[in-house]
C-alpha cells in the first residue's frame, strides 16, 4: 500500500535545497550572502534611499566550517509584526507586486535560515526599525519546518533614542566553506558595486576589506508598482480579479480599469475587434467566455506597449561609470535600449561595453550578466547573453582575440524569466533575445568605430614620423633651388604639417 | 508601504512555472505528457506489474492549440479519498519515501493540471480503480490556487464488474503546440521504450501511431522502500526522527532502530569514536549536542556503504537489449557500476555505449540521459554526462569522428541531484561524475577492443588475399623443384593459411 502525504513549502526546500542553490557548503555561502545582500538593496535602494550596507563574514575560532555572517542596512527596516514570516515562512513576503525587485520568490533568506538551522542549529538574528516607527524589534527565529510557520525564539522591543533611525541588521551563523567561497563572493560584491554606484559598501572578512564608496550621489527613479499588461493575462488571472471586482461591473470598464494602458476607447475598440460585448457583466462570464476573453486578450495586436514605469534601468551614464569604476578600460560606451515586452512583462535590456586598460585580455569577451541589479556569477554557459555573444563573429567589429574586451548586460523587468530559483541564468526568451542582440551589437558598432580612429591615428602618427624624416632634406634642397634660407622652408613645411594632422586627429580615448 | 502576503505553493508555481518547465506552449506539452507517462509507469514497474501503457494526444478541430491528453494504465491505481489531493494539491504525493521512482518532487502532474486550468479553464477527468478495491472513482479536479486545495468539479463511484481491474485513466484539455512538440515526444516516448523494454507502450497522434511491444518478459526487481543512511543527516533530520521516539530511548538504540546498515556494534563503535556516551536519552539531547551528533555523523568514515535495496537499476543485459531494440548498431556494451553514495544518498550508474549500424554518423558522441529511467531531452549542455564526455580525448579509444557512436547513461539515485524541478540535467556532484566517469571509460575501452579487432581481421582479410594470390605460383614452383603434382602443395598450403587465419579470427560483432 502506498503512503500519501503532503509537504509544507519549507518541508519541499528543505528536501530539495539544491534547487535553491544550497547545493553545498561553498554554493552555500554564497548564495546566503547574495539573498542578504540583495533584501539590504532592495529596502533601499527601490525605496529612493542611498544604500549604506555592511557586510562582514567571519569564521569560528574553533570550527573552520561555522561561519558568522552579519549585514547591516539603513532600508525602510520590516515591520514589528512581519519579521517572523519574511523570515521564518516560505512564500512570504513583499515582492510579491508588479514592480522591479531584486528578491521575487520570497524563498532566498528563507533557505539561509533552513540552512543555518540544519547545519549549525542555530536561528537568524533580526534587528529592525521602520522609517517612521518608534520602536525597534529584535528576534531569533527559525523554522517549524514541517509546518512552514516561523518558531520565535527571542524577542525584544525597545524605544528608539533617534526617531530618524532606521534599516535593519541580520546576523546568520551556519555552515560554509569561505575558503572555497571566497573569491565569488569577492566578485559578487564587486560587481554589485558596479551596478549600484550609488551605494556605499563596506566588505569584511577575515582576509580582505573592501570599502566601496559612492561614486554618485543620485539613485535612478525608483520603480512603481504597475497594473497587469493585457497581453499577459490567463483564465486565472482573469477569475482572481473579477472575485475582487464589484457587481454589474461591465466589462468595458473591467478591462479599462484594470490594466496597463488601456482606456475606456482601447477596451472598446478590443471588444469590436473581438466580437465580444463590452457591456457585458464579468461577474456573469462562463468558464468558455474567459477562455475566448483570455486568448483574444492574448492575441490583440492593439495593445499599448507595457509601460516603463514599473522599472529602474541604470541608465547609459551610471553604467559607463560604474565600469569605469572597476574595469578602468580604455573605452567605454552603453547602450540602454526602450522598454520591450514578452508575455505582458515589460522589460528593458542595457549592455555596456568596455575595452583595454586594465582589462586582462582573452580569447572570447568576458561577460558581467546582471538581472534587476543582481550579478549573476553561476551558469553562465545556459545564458541567453553568452549564447549570442558566442554567436558573434567580432571580426566585424575589428575585434581580435585574445582581446581586452568585456560585456556588460543588464535585463531588468517586473517578471526575469530565470531558469531556477536559484536566479544564475536567464532564459531564451525571444523577446529578450532580440533585444540584447541589438543592443551588444550596437555596443560593438561603437567600439569598431573607437578601434578604426585609433587605427587612423596610428597610421598619421606613423606618416607624419616619415614626413619629419625628410622635412629638412626637402627644405634644403627648396632652399638651394630658391637660393632662400632652409629655415623658412622647414618652419612653413612643419606648420603645414602639424595642422593637417591636426585636422584629421579626432581621436578621443573615451566616448563622450 | 510595502504590501506583505504570503503565496500558497499553488500560487507559487503558478507565477514561476517556467521553473516547473511550463514555459510556453511546446515546452508545456512536452512537460505534461512526460509527468503523465511518469506516474502511470511509477504505478506499474515500481509494484512489480508489467506495464500497459496507452497514450494518445488530439488536437480540437476548432482550434489547432486545444489539446487533448489521454493516458491510460494497468498500474496499482489510487486510493479514491487520495485523489483529489494528487491532482489537486501542489506538494503532495507518494513519492517522498527513500525509494527510487520516476516522480519525486509531488509536483508535476499538478502543473499539468495547472496549466490546462489557466489556459483552456478545462479541469482534469480521472478514472482510477486500486488493486484490491471493489470500486471504480470518476473525478473531475481542479486547483483551488489562492489555498492550494482541490475542487472536485465531478465525482462518481461505480462498482466494478470484473474485481481484478486496476489503473488509471487521466484525460486532460490543455494548451499546446502539438507541432512545435511532436517530434520531442516521439523521442521520449522511443527512448522510454528503450530504457523499459518490458512495456507495452501504445502512442497515438494524429500523425503517427506507435506501438512499442515488450521485448523482455521480466521486470528488473522493484525498488523497496529503505532508511535513511547516518552519513545523510543534519539536525533537524535528527529532530523529527526523535520527537517520533518514545521516551527514555538510548543513543545506541536510537541509531541502531533508524538508520541503514546500522547494527548494535557498528552504533557503539561509532560512539567511542566520537565520544559520545551511547547511554545519553535521545529526547534529552540539547541543540548543541545534536550539532555535534550530526556534524559526527556526516564526517565518521566507517559507516557501511548506503545498500542499494531501494534502486532498481536496469542491468547490463537489458540496457543492451534496449540498445538494440532502438538503435540497431553493430556493436554494443554496457556497465552497471557498483552502488555508491553522496550525502547518504545511495546511487548506481550504468552506462550502455553502441557502435555502427543504423546510427547516423556525428562529429560527437550521441547522449542519451536517463535518471530513474527518465529520459532528458532538454538542457543537455548542462549535464554532468555531457561535461565528462567532451573531457575525454577520444582518439584514446581509436574513435575517429564523424563518427557512429550512442551513449547511454543511467543515473539511478533515492534522490537524483536534478538541478531544477523540471528534472532536464544532473548537477555535477563529485560522487556521481566520477562514478559516471569511470563507466563511460570502460565502455569505451571495450569499444576499443572492437575496433582492434576489426582492424586485425581486416589485416588478415587483406593479408590471406594477397597469399591467395601467390599459392598457385608457388605451389607450381615447388612442383617443378620437387618434381611432384602441384594440387597437392595447392591443397596443403591452402590449408595452412586457413587455419592459421581461423586461429587469428576471434572477432565477434556483437560483445557476448
Amino acid at each position: 500500500m502506498e503512503k500519501y502525504k503532503g509537504l509544507s513549502a519549507a518541508q519541499f526546500f528543505y528536501r530539495n535545497r539544491e534547487i535553491a542553490g544550497f547545493s553545498n557548503p561553498v554554493r552555500a555561502l554564497y548564495q546566503s550572502v547574495r539573498e542578504l545582500v540583495e533584501n539590504s538593496l532592495d529596502a533601499t535602494e527601490t525605496h529612493g534611499i542611498l544604500p549604506e550596507i555592511y557586510l562582514k563574514i567571519d569564521v569560528d575560532k574553533d570550527k573552520e566550517d561555522r561561519i558568522i555572517l552579519e549585514i547591516e542596512d539603513n532600508g525602510i527596516g520590516i515591520p514589528g509584526r512581519e519579521i517572523p514570516n519574511v523570515f521564518g515562512r516560505v512564500f512570504y513576503g513583499s515582492k510579491y507586486t508588479l514592480r522591479q525587485t531584486r528578491g521575487v520568490f520570497g524563498l532566498g533568506v528563507k533557505m539561509a535560515v533552513l540552512y543555518a538551522q540544519i547545519t549549525t542549529g542555530m536561528p537568524i538574528y533580526i534587528k529592525s526599525s521602520t522609517l517612521n516607527s518608534s520602536y525597534i524589534y529584535e528576534y531569533e527565529i527559525q523554522i517549524d519546518i514541517e509546518k512552514n510557520i516561523p518558531i520565535i525564539k527571542f524577542l525584544k522591543i525597545t524605544k528608539k533614542k533617534n526617531r530618524k533611525q532606521h534599516g535593519t541588521k541580520a546576523r546568520l551563523i551556519t555552515m560554509g566553506n569561505l575558503k572555497g567561497a571566497h573569491r565569488r563572493i569577492e566578485e559578487y560584491i564587486k560587481r554589485t558595486a558596479l551596478i549600484a554606484p550609488y551605494a556605499n559598501i563596506v566588505f569584511k572578512t577575515p582576509k580582505v576589506e573592501y570599502v566601496f564608496k559612492r561614486v554618485v550621489q543620485k539613485l535612478p527613479t525608483p520603480p512603481k508598482v504597475g497594473k497587469y499588461h493585457p497581453k499577459g493575462v490567463d483564465i486565472e488571472l482573469l477569475k482572481m480579479m473579477i472575485r475582487k471586482t464589484k457587481r454589474k461591473v461591465k466589462l468595458v470598464d473591467f478591462l479599462s480599469n484594470n490594466f496597463d494602458g488601456v482606456g475606456k476607447r482601447t477596451a472598446l475598440n478590443f471588444c469590436k475587434w473581438c466580437g465580444i460585448d463590452p457591456n457585458l457583466e464579468v461577474k456573469n462570464l462562463s468558464v468558455s467566455m474567459l477562455e475566448l476573453l483570455s486568448s483574444k486578450m492574448r492575441e490583440y495586436p492593439k495593445w499599448r506597449r507595457p509601460r516603463p514605469i514599473t522599472l529602474s534601468p541604470v541608465g547609459e551614464k551610471l553604467l559607463k561609470e560604474g565600469a569605469r569604476r572597476i574595469l578602468n578600460p580604455e573605452f567605454v560606451t552603453a547602450v540602454t535600449r526602450p522598454p520591450a515586452s514578452y508575455s505582458g512583462n515589460p522589460f528593458i535590456v542595457e549592455v555596456a561595453l568596455a575595452w583595454g586598460g586594465d582589462i586582462q585580455p582573452q580569447n572570447t569577451p568576458i561577460l558581467y550578466r546582471f538581472a534587476n541589479r543582481i550579478p549573476l556569477l553561476y551558469d553562465e554557459g545556459a545564458d541567453v547573453a553568452r549564447k549570442i555573444i558566442d554567436s558573434i563573429d567580432w571580426n566585424i567589429y575589428k575585434v581580435k582575440f585574445p582581446a581586452r574586451i568585456v560585456i556588460i548586460t543588464h535585463l531588468c523587468s517586473t517578471k526575469v524569466p530565470f531558469k531556477g530559483v536559484g536566479k544564475e541564468a536567464i532564459a531564451d526568451v525571444p523577446e529578450v533575445e532580440k533585444e540584447l542582440n541589438i543592443a551588444i551589437r550596437e555596443a560593438a558598432r561603437r567600439l569598431r568605430r573607437h578601434l578604426s580612429k585609433v587605427e587612423k591615428a596610428m597610421e598619421l602618427k606613423r606618416r607624419r614620423v616619415i614626413i619629419e624624416k625628410y622635412i629638412g632634406e626637402v627644405s634644403r634642397a627648396l632652399a638651394y633651388i630658391c637660393k632662400m634660407e632652409d629655415k623658412i622652408f622647414l618652419e612653413k613645411l612643419s606648420a603645414m604639417l602639424r595642422s593637417d594632422i591636426e585636422k584629421r586627429v579626432l581621436v578621443r580615448n573615451v566616448e563622450a
